[in-house]
């Protein structure tokens, strides 16, 4: 930057390449707090992968600047990767009550440094790192307790909506602090850090409460067969409506799915779900009751192989069968990605007979454009950061601020590992930061990288050949084999002339090499390699992975 | 069937479990005409797979039966794996025109026994196959020269849609011959056996011509600009719609993409396309011509990561680059599955700089709701089969026909080798037949299967371990190794210690081996492949194939 006038920092390690790691660096002179800390799932070419977490390298060589995180909301693209990191970076963490409550469920199944310490905050609540404070602010979301962020600093405020919608008649709590947003606006934002998610959609998202009425017509239309309700485990407002419902007709409430079990345990020990008593019951007392008298609420809207519903569609749940005439409502909306596994979910519920609703039974927890445009008129920032959204979403995004008459010279989209230096006169990317993605397979982090992804999508592609021999060490004679054995390629032990065929390659090359006196054994495994590659590409195109053996002996 | 009046057998060959792998034969005493023969493309968990063909086992069983092919139209899930079954069942394929002109297209790729005959019909026209006669009967669709098919039985008419749609104003040719439909019901008809595509969508599709206007408009808007038109390579109306426009607005055309090449070059042969003499350039012209006076109209529509819009938006394509201000128009909808790689490459686009517009400009090819209710009110079929979509396509199409008075057991669900006997006065589900998928992996067919699938699975996730050693025959000493080679499993270099560790274990295992003197190989292997199992898992939480070796010398 050129003038002397002081500038604040703003790095996100992740988001935009991998969509859901959200996780963002605000820096000011010798301190640094962390906004958010997510998980993302992975892309169908991470074969094998569990999890994405952030590289968060700058994080770790800049340690003794990091102060703190302040964390949004509690759903795990927001929260999901701070196992991982607070072993590295064992500063505090600071959120609402909710959210809290759902990290400390992470830090149960987790080693954590016990001098990590996680902070509750209330709205309105400021919190203050070196010459850093971060204030909490209402927002609403699709799970309670969402919070936006105004980051103040000497070069100006930031402002991060986190996820956020507007609600005017939220199932818990208050409406979204607009008010706040407006005075922020009145004495002057630096940038708006905001979500995109929903960008591409005109109008304003419905409020939470219209699913309410939608349940209730529903469990009216449906009186005489159970209800099994879908939906995402962290969505504690929608499975209190259920409830509702629930209770308006008289049934009682099953959980399902281990990460819904532990958010409305969470949820319920901290008032955030109210119902009577005896609504929720336990899954092994639903056969007490007549079907028709209870609802299932359960995991697994998106399709996933290993949730309870994809059990319960696939007959392999061990403690509910689904009867045909029994009613599945999903009470969520695909994430892209997900259409296939959804459909074969829904196939499967309707050949055993089950009606399957999978419309109308859900709204977005993310503004659409008309919110978006409010928060903008509101906060009026010098700068605008669209984040939480691929590229297209981004882009949409900067093409909707400048519809507002805004300047597209002051929309920045970053990619990880830009800094973004601003002030009240200037803001530029100046450079670029180690930024990127971990890959967790198993109990490992970081151990898998793009070289066992390419042997891994080689091997799924066309499978395994090993050629083994012995070599005598003293001659160089070839003692013992070549042996021929294939994984993932084709039925060799149908294909007895294709293995024949493969031995005799396999000799052909034993007697160039031996001719041409090769005693390299680099050099005689490429020529295997590459005489049995040549060979299989031509009879078959195919290229399975080959992989020469020589043991000396 | 109890009585003794004549039966027709419909038995679906492929179709729901693999959507698109459409084939059917219909049999009534010793005469068997298959209606079309097509391929599906692989799900997800079909790791390395091509395409996937049917099992044709029972009509090659009943070898002496078949008397021909007739094909609805030139789509790939209609006539894609004819290459594949005629060299088993040379038999005569009839079909419209340019249906026929899209098979001998594939004949110059493939070898075809020449005695299969390839006979071009007209509307109206029959086909007499024994005692069965089948009857061409125009349609509309998204391709030219659909065709629905009257199949004349003695036990009574079978209709069967094709692919269709009802499109008053069609780009080419003339509207489906309702009125055939109509006299047909009228007759009295055995059978409908309906498409389902669009059975979700209440309503009636718009017609083919609806998408000339907004070409129209959208050719006026960027009239600055270069613009490229991205659909389904078979869509000749498609085309022939935007090189109208490109007429109007004096741009000239290119076309790119192999499959697209080839479907408009025998289009325009047979004159389905029709368009000035210098309107279509080739591409090596492109830059003859100033940008905004040119279209290029492409495959990869569906974000197919080898077609030609995915080259362009990767960089990677030879003759065309994308200038940022291009228009990109997908004019298609995203074939279920792959909204995510669509993503990809809009993303990619949008990174360039070019405009991407990706609705509004397409309509589909099937018929809604109230389409397929009037053709049940034309044909007035005793019995209803619905075809071509999934499960809950089927069954929603099954509770369509009962809107409309129909009692539900006069609808059948086929799956795979069901054989449905029916005249007028029953119909059942008799028996099956062996049906299924074969895959095809590069120039194999079927030599892939579960197993080999299983291990392809197995490798993508968590890679391979190999375990190599040498026994001495005489001693059964271990005169080399074990040696542990892995692929797609860890970075190992780096992980020093985790081969140290496995070393260990495996020594550990081989000293078990000689203590217990365990001589048989398969023991042995087991063994190593237990402990290395257990090891890992306790470990790392991973199960990669494990692979023992052993060389005898």
């Amino acid at each position: 930057m050129n003038d002397n006038k002081p500038t604040v920092k703003v790095i996100p390690l992740g988001g935009l390449e991998q969509i859901g790691m959200n996780i963002t660096a605000i820096e000011y002179e010798d301190t640094i707090v962390v906004v958010d800390c997510g998980i993302a799932f992975p892309e169908d070419d991470m074969l094998g992968i569990d999890l994405v977490v952030p590289d968060v390298t700058y994080l770790t060589d800049n340690i003794e600047k990091v102060k703190g995180f302040v964390i949004t909301h509690g759903h795990e693209d927001h929260i999901g990767a701070l196992p991982y990191i607070l072993p590295k970076i064992p500063v505090p963490v600071y959120a609402t009550r909710l959210t809290i409550g759902l990290i400390e469920n992470k830090f149960k199944e987790f080693e954590i440094p016990k001098k990590v310490k996680l902070k509750t905050v209330v709205y309105g609540q400021s919190v203050v790192f070196g010459k850093i404070r971060v204030e909490f602010i209402r927002t609403n979301h699709s799970i309670a307790d969402a919070a936006a962020l105004a980051i103040h600093t000497p070069a100006g405020v930031i402002v991060h909506t986190g996820d956020f919608k507007i609600d005017y008649t939220p199932v818990y709590g208050d409406t979204i602090d607009l008010a706040r947003f407006a005075e922020l606006g009145k004495k002057g934002v630096l940038a708006l850090i905001c979500d995109s998610t929903n960008v591409m959609r005109p109008g304003f998202t419905m409020s939470e409460k219209t699913v309410g009425k939608t349940f209730d017509s529903l469990f009216a239309e449906h009186s005489s067969r159970r209800i099994i309700v879908a939906t995402f485990s962290s969505n504690v407002d929608r499975v209190q409506q259920i409830i509702n419902s629930a209770e308006k007709f008289g049934r009682k409430v099953v959980i399902e799915g281990r990460s819904m079990v532990n958010v409305i345990k969470t949820a319920s020990e901290l008032g955030y779900l109210k119902f009577n008593e005896n609504t929720i019951i336990p899954i092994e007392n639903i056969k007490s009751y007549p079907e028709e008298k209870t609802v299932i609420i359960t995991t697994g809207s998106q399709g996933e192989s290993m949730a309870a519903l994809s059990r319960i569609a696939g007959n392999i749940h061990k403690k509910i069968s689904l009867q045909p005439g029994d009613v599945v409502i999903f009470s969520s909306s695909p994430i892209p990605g997900n259409e296939k596994s959804i459909s074969k979910v829904i196939n499967e519920l309707s050949m055993k007979g089950a009606k399957v609703i999978y419309q109308d039974a859900h709204v977005s927890g993310h503004a659409c454009q008309e919110e978006i445009k409010l928060l903008y008129t509101l906060t009026k920032p010098r700068y605008a950061i669209p984040v939480h959204g691929e590229y297209r979403h981004l882009q949409t995004h900067s093409e909707l601020y400048q519809s507002l008459g805004m300047s597209k010279e002051n929309v920045f989209i970053l990619r990880s590992g830009n800094v973004l230096e601003m002030n009240d006169e200037h803001a530029a990317i100046t450079h670029n930061v180690t930024a990127g993605s971990l890959f967790v397979d198993g109990l490992g982090v970081g151990d898998v990288g793009n070289v066992v992804l390419r042997d891994r999508h080689m091997l799924s592609e066309n499978g395994l050949i090993v050629v083994a021999m012995s070599i005598e060490s003293e001659t160089g004679l070839v003692v013992s084999g070549p042996d021929i054995i294939t994984r993932g390629f084709v039925y060799v032990r149908e294909s007895e002339v294709l293995l024949a065929e493969l031995a005799e390659v396999c000799n052909k090359t034993l007697d160039y090499c031996i001719e041409n006196q090769l005693s390299d054994w680099g050099k005689i495994k490429n020529r295997f390699k590459d005489d049995l590659s040549d060979y299989l590409w031509k009879k078959m195109r195919r290229s399975p992975m080959i992989l020469p053996i020589i043991m000396e002996v």
